[in-house]
């Protein structure tokens, strides 16, 4: 079989599981964590979110090889009442901290109908997508947030103290994936900049930044080091200090420009579709707000429409599908060299590379 | 004392509520819901949100006068638990069910340290500020969201299905008055586009409006029957739908395009700041915070920064400090006009007008 060079692989979903597990087993995760980041990271990938799987993952394996993360955390739980928990996460990878913050809520959530969960000491979530789609295939619905390092500035200003703090809502459909909103509080992904001031183009004035000195710039790198704006102005860089609010100030933990590694925080609400009525009355109900959205009338020359997270839903059923997920080579190559340095066998597909 | 035609009246603050407690006594609202309503109304004068103050009280009068809205709501609780409540508004005013389910909320936060409320059968709240304020003038952080009648299209398409539903945010500050953001989902106020139409006036292309086939259009009118843009694109409308749910789906009310007159539904979610800590940690927290924001380095030429809703605030306490609201003369008309038909006594400053 020949292959162009930049050519994707395609690396079957069972192996880079296992992969996964004995690259954080060797850098001291214990089995179940180790299965816990790999099922977050790799459901990014399933679902076509690669910034935020495994290409990630010499990035973490790194971090804790070097006692950057917590290997053997020791979640502590420092408040908790029926319908709330606060988690300390001393540390640990988010995307662990996250996980067990929501198997925590979740019969919370059943006993009281809502639920309040936080982190302090976190890490980075990755694709913050993963934490309220696990509530809501529990039946909830869910909305969480995070604390992240600060890129933005207060409206009016160029002093960054908020993060982009991404906002994630979930809501169960019964028989069909929820309906996944998950945003960042940027109207365009700092990547596309970054790729542009590499590739030396200049960037759509549309997109908003600014210079230090507060000027409209289509220069990428001046846009990089300028103003990044926030979706509607005041809006956005409000919600991002409402967001850090929830999840630094409230939990206790570290916030504004005070959040960096091992120091985020996460909140989530996790609301019973049962609060208020009949959970099938609300199932109902939410097929027809689908329906009303899906019913309506497309824009010439364009597609969909489509719910929010249904196109990276559809992605994840055709990896499954498939039961591959396709990688750049650049980070295929990335995964092979880190599996020779941990002395651990990759997937079959990467082999070939070495 | 000599005066220009067009200047706008003084109001002693005072005789105004009076005033409007009368008018709607005069259509048949309680002295206590009178009180209420009024205080809301007032309260949307007083820090500049003139659009939901006593401009739309002949309106609301008329409302009830015609009976499109009822005067003695009963109130049913449809469903209680010690940290939720769902209630029917039987066509009350929104400001009246908004009020009355706030202060339903406000013991069951204190006790349970979180509450979650909402309402169906409800009408159009008004100035949502002013229900978050409320709870955080108790002690509480809070979140509100309302259904709203269909004006938003979901993205790429141009069937409006969807409100433009604002959020609000209130987290008390101690001593000081609360940091309050109160946002509707479209980065430009729909009045500044009528107004553009009225005035034979382009629009800016920024503003990202589209005709009906999906073309940037800066034409007033086109973008009014055309498609309305919402903060960040897909991120607006996806927030659009999901405040949907929690003020129409999950409170098993109409939704979508079923949203209208006495078919409104809203959300609440109260947090003791209390939940994770001691309540004096948390507000030294939000004082950090507020810190952050006041202390970042103003942008030249521009002015602030400002805290999210802290120009209100301020126009409020100087419309208190002067004790008086500043109207229109075309709405000190209609008031006056009102009066009149009601035979009931106006304000003296309005009395000169007649």
């Amino acid at each position: 079989m020949t292959r162009r060079p930049n050519a994707a692989l395609e690396v079957a979903i069972d192996e880079l599981r296992a992969f996964g597990c004995a690259a954080y087993e060797c850098v001291g995760l214990t089995l179940e964590d180790a299965t816990t980041v790999v099922d977050v990271q790799l459901d990014a990938d399933l679902r076509g979110v690669d910034t935020h799987g495994f290409q990630r993952l010499p990035w973490y394996v790194e971090h804790l090889w070097a006692n950057r993360n917590n290997r053997c955390p020791r979640f502590e739980v420092l408040r908790e009442s029926p319908g709330s928990v606060l988690l300390d996460a001393d540390n640990a990878l988010g995307q662990l901290a996250c996980v067990r913050l929501v198997e925590r809520l979740i019969p919370k959530a059943a006993a009281n109908g809502l639920a309040v969960g936080a982190t302090r000491n976190s890490n980075d979530w990755g694709c913050g997508a993963y934490y309220p789609r696990l509530a809501a295939s529990a039946g909830f619905l869910c909305f969480a947030t995070t604390t992240s390092v600060p890129t933005l500035a207060p409206y009016g200003t160029r002093t960054r103290v908020l993060g982009n703090n991404p906002m994630v809502f979930a809501v169960p459909r019964g028989d069909h994936p929820p309906v996944v909103l998950d945003m960042a509080l940027t109207p365009v992904a700092l990547g596309k900049v970054m790729r542009a001031m590499a590739e030396n183009e200049p960037i759509p004035a549309e997109w908003g930044f600014l210079d230090t000195e507060g000027r409209p710039t289509t220069d990428a790198s001046a846009a990089l080091a300028g103003i990044i704006p926030a979706v509607g102005g005041y809006k956005g860089t409000g919600l991002a200090f409402m967001m850090n609010i929830l999840g630094g100030v409230l939990p206790g933990g570290a916030h504004g420009s005070a959040v960096g590694p091992g120091h985020r925080g996460q909140f989530m609400l996790l609301v019973s579709p049962g609060l208020f009525g009949e959970t099938g009355v609300f199932l109902e109900g939410m097929e027809s707000a689908v329906m009303q959205v899906k019913a309506a009338e497309r824009l010439p020359g364009g597609d969909g429409p489509y719910l929010p997270g249904e196109l990276e839903e559809r992605r994840g059923a055709e990896a499954l599908a498939r039961g591959t997920i396709r990688y750049q080579r650049s980070v295929a190559q990335d995964l092979s060299t880190m599996a020779e340095s941990l002395g651990i066998e990759p997937p079959a597909e990467l082999r070939r590379l070495t």
